[in-house]
């Protein structure tokens, strides 16, 4: 099977081929130990264990087995691009070890399988059994999808039956401390029909943050820990209060994101009002309050968290990779439940910059932490800083965030268009052709050079289509539009939800022209953002962009913004980078004073500033980065 | 004894009075668990269970002991001040019991005596036995000055000899974790003009960050340990490099100024001159690189520490009170070894700023952190922050800074002038009399407002001075300035390393007139640290400014300051401040806007910012507090 939508663009068929043809095989040769200068997995040599194919000790982290699920998801969106015999052998070979890794109750998870099989399902608030689980049955589905074979289906599938038949209603009690499997449960449903699996899902959600508090409980039970008390409140996996009583965006933004993804889906999927009215606040309160401006979330490293609103520190951020891509499953979620262009807006401003931030253009280097200001001479390196690396490592201890961007670029085709009621929903701006299945389905393709400029061509490919009704996300970057469509100015079309509306009859080869224009623009954080105070950031069309020291003279400190100066945008090729887009910014560099602390303000040169997209950033070596600038006079 | 200098002056009179009258009976309370509603102190009753006195268990920290000792040294210049027989009988009841807490063999500290009297001077890095016992012969000189009784100094020269016969060349060797006995025993030194403890000082500086480093050997050999390795590093304890070759402020703050005021002493002692080079280098690092606008120093939590230049944070600063207050006691010492008006204003900007912010305008609660930026939402609260209190508490478990402050006021006579060879050095303009204890000495009377104005009368006590040679600091504050001598005025004095020399002959009631113009002055941090761009803070007089939430509608994070504003100074009655100096600064406060970016500049109405001494913050309930605010067109 095929994605309904097939990318052929410059900017993402790219990133795809990348993923393909150099970021999955490179991750397969990590998680099986086969790059000894890379930090070690093991995860392969866990299921190999549990397998019995293998002699040892598990090694790694509790939720290790994740890390395979995800590349198996990843590889499998990657054959549903292009199909490749060799890696469909190797994931069913992957497969058949996991297949004699699970024990004949279902029971699937190669930590507690091999190393403390007395503990299963004793600690549902650190262990990730759950979550493993849920990664595994997200996997199986993309196998499914990809192949059409069952063979990792079925065995979760059994892994489902065997969690099913314990939790739930008149059974054992409990829900997991990392949200993950709701949003999986949900599309095992989608692809078996199954309401076991939705059923589930929803019993998770309901009963977390109901009274009595169920890890409190679980803790006093058993004196068996993973870290131990360490993030022992319930706001940090989000169990402080039932889900429908939850307000703001609290505890570990990963598990957050997650959560509230299950939510919407379950939401769109029982009609539960409640549910999804819950699932808007808890966005509003996100994008209002408490998301980077590259669409990263969770500000701080402790307990990988949200904090309090508007606390939005740049130099210190956590702005995971992963919950900037949770964001995004949020998002998509959220436009299935109710389409509005303000959710595919931040789902765009995710995708271009605080998730492709987090790998290098050789896909070979990972960020898990994002952040908007990294100086060399302390970032890594002082208190609150120790996580802000100025420089991707190939991989890390905690793995969780490279296999996820590969799965994230390898699916984007799920992503771009939305298909609700009889509307047609123009999403991401990303090259290529949507097709649906039936004979009769309506085939666009998109036409553009975006994101290097606004224009969009939609041509028809179809025989004939009465009464289309095509959504064009208008974008928050935009100041206005031009649209023609078969040839001729479509004057003052209605608006709705943030989406251009567009409706017509249309025959194979007709056109639908839309101009956005695409201007450089600035961006004021909100006062109460104290970090940004008195300071601006770029945008130009999806990308906010940055300075880094290459680019400066290797001195961030000293430039600022001209508060009325010019900006230029234009495409450059760098040496390493190739053609990208680049913004000259009139800024002045101030002059270099040997006291501390001066009377005397300091005189300024004129000085044009670079700036490069932000997720570029950190692929010509380590040097400083900053977003936010002073603006001065 | 009284201080060669007697305050009389408006500001300082009624600080000596609330810290005598006040502070120094209620620590006392407090020191003797009198008060069960403030932190349990417990400090009094170590000293009674190791005398036999009392039965009971230590309670407190390793350092419990110095709390009593700053005590005593407060109380006993509280003496110098003012009689007061009551106090003085407590004082040696009190001593009496340390007398009986000493060992025959003239050790004395009741941690090891009580808890762990097989553990004495096995962990020099960590078990602060000699910063007590240095901060007890502080105690002891203060008293045998303020009483001359040698009750308390006996001990101490007993524990001293104990120490001595214990530690040095050709002895065993080591160094104290927290220095502070090397200042401690120059002052020994200074009252007995006992060699012993010159010759000690200077070696626990000369042994220091020696090969091979002492305090991993020590680790080595025992497995006791007070918290463990937390902090094992040289550099948090400057004990990474001889300290002559040391040319940053590393670690710890207060031991690194500590450190450097024993060297600075000891350098001024023996004038060595790799010593007083290596100083200069030190200090150097510090207020030209490491040191808050507000005197502060340290700006981590992590170690309460220096961490990189220019790393200065305001709104997780650390800038422990006692670090400043040991900047002070470093400055002093500089002044002794070389004159010269830049120690004198550090040591302004810190007393008049970081060091008074560390208790409240009652006396009764004290501040060990002094952020520069604090808002309730967060600060105290959330990642980074939790050390920075919005409002004074009572007392400490660490109670190092209260009684440090109180020892600094009273003893404040010893800071103001400095008669270094035949040239009078006016350091601190504070309203009093210096008299020299020699019948043909000076005495100069100063009569001034200040700080209010800079204003400045000095009036000659003395029958005749020939060739008087005074030296007055031109404060860096300051523009400009006007003398009268005699009534005539005196035109082109000549300056001398930042001070103004008058040189003359005087007769009884002649006076010195000095006139420094004292404008209200914006205050640019230089580019590189980052924290303070864009941004500007205030200072008049010595006074660094801050905003309020209470004097600025509680929003202090939409308020910016005009380029070209107006600022104006005046005196206003506060109900509970009572009169002080305002500043009214033209400014104006940023529109709400509801989204968390904006492609539109928020726009700005003109308003007037009200700004109070930043020391009197937090004397009107808890409420947002900053120092530097960000500058607009």
């Amino acid at each position: 099977m095929k994605f309904p939508f097939t990318v052929n663009d410059a900017f993402w068929s790219r990133y795809q081929e990348l993923v393909s043809d150099v970021v999955i095989p490179y991750q397969k040769q990590i998680l099986a130990d086969e790059l000894p200068e890379v930090e070690k997995s093991h995860a392969i040599e866990n299921f190999k264990i549990a397998a019995g194919e293998s002699d040892g000790i598990f090694y790694g982290m509790v939720f290790q087995d994740s890390d395979v699920a995800k590349w198996i998801e990843a590889a499998s969106y990657s054959l549903m691009l292009k199909p490749d015999e060799k890696l469909e052998n190797e994931l069913d070979e992957l497969i058949e070890t996991i297949g004699k890794a699970q024990l004949s109750d279902g029971y699937l998870n190669t930590y507690f399988t091999i190393k403390a099989p007395e503990h299963r399902w004793q600690n549902l608030r650190e262990a990730h059994e759950l979550y493993c689980a849920g990664h595994l049955m997200e996997a199986a589905v993309a196998h499914k999808k990809a192949t059409g074979k069952d063979n990792f289906l079925k065995i979760m599938e059994k892994n489902a039956k065997h969690i099913a038949d314990r939790f739930g209603k008149d059974k054992e009690r409990g829900f997991p401390g990392h949200p993950e499997i709701e949003l999986a449960l949900t599309k095992m449903y989608d692809i078996t029909g199954n309401k076991t699996y939705l059923d589930l899902a929803s019993y998770f959600i309901d009963e977390r943050g109901t009274a009595p508090d169920y890890f409190a409980e679980e803790s006093s039970r058993i004196d068996w820990v993973v870290w131990g008390n360490y993030m022992n409140n319930p706001e940090y996996n989000q169990a402080h209060l039932p889900v429908r009583e939850q307000t703001k965006a609290v505890g570990h933004s990963v598990r957050a994101v997650y959560l509230y993804t299950g939510m919407a889906d379950v939401a769109a999927k029982t009609g539960d009002k409640s549910l999804a009215d819950a699932c808007e606040i808890l966005w509003n309160n996100i994008v209002e309050k408490q998301m980077y401006v590259t669409g990263g979330i969770g500000s701080t490293h402790d307990g990988e968290a949200f904090t309090k609103d508007y606390d939005l520190p740049n130099d210190t951020a956590y702005a995971e990779t992963c919950a900037a891509i949770g964001l995004i499953f949020f998002a998509r979620k959220m436009l299935e439940l109710n389409p509005n262009a303000e959710y595919a807006n931040i789902m765009e401003r995710a995708l271009y910059n605080g998730v492709i931030s987090g790998m290098s253009q050789d896909g070979k280097r990972f960020f898990y932490v994002n952040p908007l200001d990294v100086n060399p001479e302390y970032s890594g390196k002082i208190m609150g800083h120790r996580h802000v690396l100025p420089h991707r490592p190939t991989w890390y201890g905690c793995a969780c965030c490279p296999p996820n961007v590969a799965r994230l670029i390898t699916s984007l085709g799920d992503y771009v268009w939305l298909k609700k009621d009889d509307i047609y929903y123009s999403n991401l701006f990303i090259g290529g052709t949507y097709q649906e299945s039936d004979k009769n389905g309506l085939g666009i393709e998109l036409q553009t050079a975006y994101p290097n400029d606004g224009d969009l061509k939609y041509i028809i490919h179809t025989s004939k289509m009465e009464n289309l009704k095509l959504a064009v996300r208008i974008p928050d970057w935009s100041d206005g539009y031009e649209i023609t469509v078969k040839g001729k100015t479509y004057k003052q079309p209605e608006t709705l939800n943030g989406y251009l509306m567009i409706e017509d009859t249309f025959v194979e080869g007709d056109s639908i022209e839309v101009k956005f224009t695409m201007e450089v623009k600035k961006i004021y954080a909100n006062v109460q953002v104290k970090e940004d105070a008195g300071q601006v950031a770029f945008q130009c069309g999806p990308f906010i962009y940055c300075l880094e020291g290459i680019d400066n003279q290797n001195d961030l400190l000293s430039l600022r913004v001209k508060a009325d100066g010019n900006v230029t945008k234009s495409i450059k090729n760098d040496v390493i980078l190739g053609e990208i887009p680049v913004l000259e910014i009139e800024g002045a560099r101030l002059e270099k004073q040997k006291s501390l602390y001066n009377y005397k303000k300091p005189s300024m040169e004129p000085v044009i500033l670079k700036a490069i997209p932000y997720y570029l950033w950190d692929n010509r070596g380590e040097n400083q980065m900053k977003v936010w600038i002073s603006e001065v006079m």
